[in-house]
């Protein structure tokens, strides 16, 4: 898969989708779920779970990797940087991304809103299919 | 938070939670949600999504956080091993566990199936709160 560009993707993060994360994660934590309560909180509203920063992420990750699924030995490291909240819309910018000969592709990344804020950084390395 | 030990959580990964992270997740891919196209594959039949098999991990930091979000700084690199399948009764095994005395929190930590496969692992950098 060498020589493919790493697909720009974005994803705008919305209460219903943070109400549908929480079922699935089980994490009703008051500060993704109860506005009254998030406001009163240090953040001042409503932030969204952490994984769902990356989800613009691994959108275009799985585009990228087509009908496959990550392959085994592939590493994701996420560094967070800032909360996300309802109503941002998260895109993907591409750092560096290179294939080595074996085949791992290696690649850095940013989840960025559109005010320009970094939320998350992510490094992927991922294994050859 | 210091001192404070990391919970016990397992997860049971099941085929309503895949769909339910298709549907947030817009990967709807055959992989996952196609027990046909999926027996036909290289896989033999249905797996879950990559960042379904770290549910267990999610519940268990997000339990020892407490009230807070994971807080800016914080790092988490996870290392793909094997494929998680509905079915899969998924546990976390933490490995190593120090806070240090500025109070970042370092661990070290394996999700394991009931089989004893370890399908990721994890290393997190808990900033402090």
């Amino acid at each position: 898969m060498s020589g493919r560009e790493f697909p720009t993707v974005t994803d705008v993060v919305t209460q219903d989708g943070i109400d549908a994360y929480a079922e699935i994660s089980g994490d009703f934590n008051p500060l993704h779920v109860d506005p009254e309560a998030a406001a009163a909180s240090e953040f001042g509203g409503i932030i969204a779970h952490g994984p769902i920063a990356l989800q613009a992420f691994f959108r275009a990750a799985t585009e990228w990797l087509g009908a496959e699924a990550m392959p085994p030995g592939s590493e994701v490291k996420v560094t967070y940087r800032a909360p996300t909240r309802p109503g941002d819309d998260v895109g993907v910018r591409v750092a560096e991304m290179e294939t080595a000969a074996d085949g791992h592709t290696e690649l850095s990344a940013e989840c960025v809103t559109q005010e320009g804020t970094t939320v998350v950084s992510v490094r992927a390395l991922i294994a050859p299919g």
